[in-house]
């Protein structure tokens, strides 16, 4: 049996995703394909340009038989706690294949993996505050690998490889070439895939969304068109500048990630800054990616404190976005040997703490951009 | 010598505070008129519907000598509170005699006064939650002074005579009859006179604003109608649902006068709440006034807690937003003498602790939706 795992955000959810779903089924067979997407906050921090029940839906109709949600705590994180939150959890869902998508697939990722997770930790404490640290550490992976790694879903890729060898290897990894990349870019030039990232710029500056059905399943693109809003930084600056100007320096210290004087830093750009891309380039330093930046200000934003996000990575657990019927009998099946908890329904007990709390809490910014609950009320969608 | 004081919010000044200061002047003759006015929030809960400054411009072209911001610990505070704290401001700047307006000046207010003070303590202890605390405050004044003191200006009235004589008398009560009050509400009819709110709601409802020059101060009818926004609850409104939403109980329970459960109260009705008014409702109970929930609502807003609110009162300074050259002379003179501290211009050392720290961060939500700054590189305006 193979039950196949795929990590995601699909934000939003396009053809290069269904390609890759249709890879994972030919390993999976009639096995189930298993899906953790991230909710509606994603790694790069930013809220989703979808919710996450209409990405899950998407995903479901294209080939996925369950779709998850990572929680914040996983999903809102830098690649190598991003990877090891999610392949944890899809361990415990019983998932024994990993497929993803990635430049050049002739990379030996389990092999690389493994070197990488062997580099003593020492080598790791990057002292050079003049570089940040995805800089620092993708020079040692060259030095180490002996070649660069430095595309981002190769990246991404050995990260999933590093965390899955720290496991203990629970999932055996399928690397698969991206549409677009090598051999494939024909598709690119002409114009059956594009980014999700080119897909979002599309859609937030207003472009005709007329060609959005070649790159998007049919159903999504009519949905996409129909939405009034697009969640983007830009229309969530206000909040964070009011959160900011409003939140004393203690206040702000308690923010999960907020380092090194970054508090001050912020309050004092914020202030002069007329928009998010400002406020960024004004707080941005040697020492910090744009990621790590943008992250910081959703923690802030979404006031995520350190003691919220421990309490959430404590207590982690999944909740069930929609299954598929092979979905639905796999979960019958087996859920009492998961180990991790399953949410379909969140009530208000489940909601008191751990990972389901956060999730409640940090969705109410999205429900308020969007005007459509997140949680509760909901249940999984069936497909 | 008679240095007059006038406690004011001027949200927006009008003529019957142009009658006020003429009253004022009989008194004061060649000596100073002092004004201590609250600054962007007013009493009842809200932010204020012009900049302090230009409040305090139109102040002193109308007649006032001194204008001196009330800290946001005593301006935004029920009328015990309020009074308390203004008639101490004005007692350290030398004010012998306090000119207020009320609908009956026949009314003896110092003795009045006098004899609600000495109510024993124990006497205030309301117990029936039934009914507000200014309900039965107002049943008690009515038992002990033989009558009813129900009108808005009269109660006022009253808290400024009590907080006077609690104080041991510093000022001297002068009450003068409002303009639109008794005999001279001729003027009402005759559109001369508008009151506050009044006037508040005009600009709020997008009206004609051609015939506010009858009842404000040319000059002021002129900003007024050029100003873009009025600030006011519907536009606060997303900042206050997005602040309750993203808080925490605890967060929420900080909050200053967040008592008895309403942090909980608060956290489920705002989320079903379309707009201000509806969640007002939402919370409103026997136990509290609309201003009392408004001003709450302000404070979680502005997320000012039980500690800010002490540490404002304990250091409560002034800031002098403007003066007229005979106030001038008079704070040249005087300033020695004052038992209060006068900050004309602030610095991040002055802007560090106490009412100061408070006002700064407080404005800085009035800043972000008008566009201009309110401490920082403002000078007093001389006129």
């Amino acid at each position: 049996m193979s039950v196949v795992g795929i990590i995601a955000e699909f934000n939003p959810f396009h053809s290069g995703h269904e390609f890759l779903l249709n890879q994972a089924r030919l390993i999976a067979g009639n096995d189930p394909i298993v899906v953790v997407m991230s909710g509606n906050y994603v790694q790069r921090g930013e809220m989703a340009i979808m919710s996450k029940y209409q990405r899950a839906k998407v995903a479901l109709q294209s080939g996925a038989d369950l779709v998850f949600e990572t929680p914040f705590s996983t999903a809102v994180e830098p690649a190598d706690l991003f990877s090891l939150g999610n392949i944890e959890q899809l361990a415990k869902l019983g998932v024994t294949d990993l497929v993803f998508g990635v430049e050049n697939a002739n990379l030996n990722f389990a092999y690389l993996g493994s070197k990488i997770a062997e580099i003593p930790q020492n080598h790791m404490d990057f002292k050079d505050y003049s570089q940040t640290y995805s800089t620092q550490y993708n020079q040692m992976v060259a030095r180490e690998v002996g070649h660069e790694v430095n595309q981002p879903n190769a990246i991404l890729g050995l990260a999933y490889a590093v965390a899955n060898h720290n496991l203990g290897s629970p999932l055996k990894l399928h690397p698969v070439n991206r549409i677009g990349a090598g051999h494939d870019d024909l598709l690119q030039r002409n114009g059956v895939v594009q980014s999700a990232s080119a897909i979002r710029n599309l859609l937030l500056h207003g472009e005709d969304t007329s060609n959005l059905k070649y790159w998007v399943p049919k159903a999504e693109a009519i949905e996409l068109s129909k939405q009034e809003i697009y969640p983007n930084w830009n229309l969530l600056y206000p909040f964070l500048k009011y959160r900011i100007e409003s939140s004393s320096i203690d206040d702000l210290r308690q923010i999960y990630q907020m380092s090194e004087g970054l508090e001050y830093k912020m309050k004092q750009e914020i202030h002069l800054s007329r928009d998010f891309t400002e406020f960024l380039r004004r707080i941005k330093s040697k020492r910090y990616t744009y990621s790590r930046l943008r992250r910081l200000s959703l923690y802030t934003l979404l006031n995520v404190t350190q003691d919220d996000m421990i309490a959430s990575f404590n207590e982690e657990s999944l909740m069930l976005l929609g299954f598929s019927k092979t979905g639905r009998q796999y979960l019958k099946k087996n859920r009492k040997d998961f180990q991790t908890e399953i949410i379909s329904k969140v009530d208000k007990r489940s909601a008191k703490s751990g990972s389901l709390a956060l999730q409640v809490r940090t969705d109410r910014l999205f429900e308020q951009i969007m005007g459509v609950d997140q949680n509760f009320g909901q249940r999984p969608i069936e497909v």
